[in-house]
């Protein structure tokens, strides 16, 4: 973890520092730099990210994204993926998407590293819920376990394989169950 | 982490296996041992059972129990700190304390420990919420944080020097902020 100097930072000020990889993260006044991803990790997140453009590129109803800075509620964080509905990716004039993501994404994906700080990665995505996200999915690679975030709701724990993930409006169409997800960890 | 052999267990014959040291659990028929008990974790579980038990003791409403195995929902867990009620204490004939809990209390504490998996610690406190706890305590010494998890309710986020503890109707007088309770690792 990178702690910010002792002047507080601005979210401002942070927005102008050079990115950094892995990718710094803006919260309470206090910058820390999101862990180096290991083997696991990177395979939920290449994988699934791929499955679900698959799904959504056609209809052009929505798209998901690795490692995109959202900006929300005085905080910048990077989740390891968000889904945004077609009419949430903010475009430039020319049409291309947009540099600066100032919106809570409909689902905030994190996938849990060894040693990461679980608390921390459930104030993020505790964060994104209070300011519109729909859903958030913690996946535990080591513990073969998906917690999944509500607003108002109680955590729901998904373990059994065939337990159906929770998806939002703009993937309602979409299946995913536990055993097919970390079925991509066997390559 | 302690597997179970290969042939399923059944809770009442996990019941009947030696105690360990530190304690197993048995839950979806498996059988897995708390970690080996760290500085921060042994000070703030004697240091707040301490001190509930203050609180309890001279209202004779109920009781604060380290390390008390609750069987409960098919599972025997036993988590860093329960309060019971008075009313929920089970006795034996002779009116001392039972041996067997097969309750689940109103309140449930957990301290995380390092590397111990925080997945599996929710799946705990959602084990309880289930059968009827009224609220989960988690709480991350090195986030200097703790999550309050509630029947059918979002988690919620302490992390505010000033934020209080959300209390089970048998503390209802009682009053804990985050900072009283992370200043007890001062020693």
């Amino acid at each position: 973890m990178v702690q910010a100097p002792t002047k507080p930072l601005t979210l401002a000020a942070f927005l102008e520092l050079p990115e950094t990889k892995p990718a710094s993260e803006f919260a309470d006044g206090k910058v820390t730099q999101k862990p180096m991803p290991k083997g696991k990790h990177s395979r939920l997140q290449t994988k699934l990210s791929n499955v679900l453009n698959d799904f959504l590129e056609p209809q052009k109803t929505g798209l998901a994204f690795t490692e995109l800075r959202c900006s929300v509620g005085g905080a910048a964080i990077v989740p390891d993926i968000v889904v945004l509905s077609s009419s949430q990716i903010p475009r430039d004039e020319d049409g291309d998407i947009a540099d600066i993501v100032a919106i809570a994404p409909s689902l905030t994906i994190e996938i849990l590293s060894p040693q990461q700080s679980q608390t921390r990665v459930i104030k993020k995505v505790s964060h994104c819920l209070t300011y519109g996200t729909q859903l958030g999915w913690l996946i535990d690679p080591s513990e073969r376990t998906v917690l999944v975030f509500r607003p108002d709701q109680a955590v729901e724990i998904l373990e059994a394989p065939t337990a159906r993930l929770a998806m939002p409006d703009v993937l309602d169409a979409f299946e995913l169950t536990v055993e097919t997800l970390f079925g991509w960890l066997q390559v």
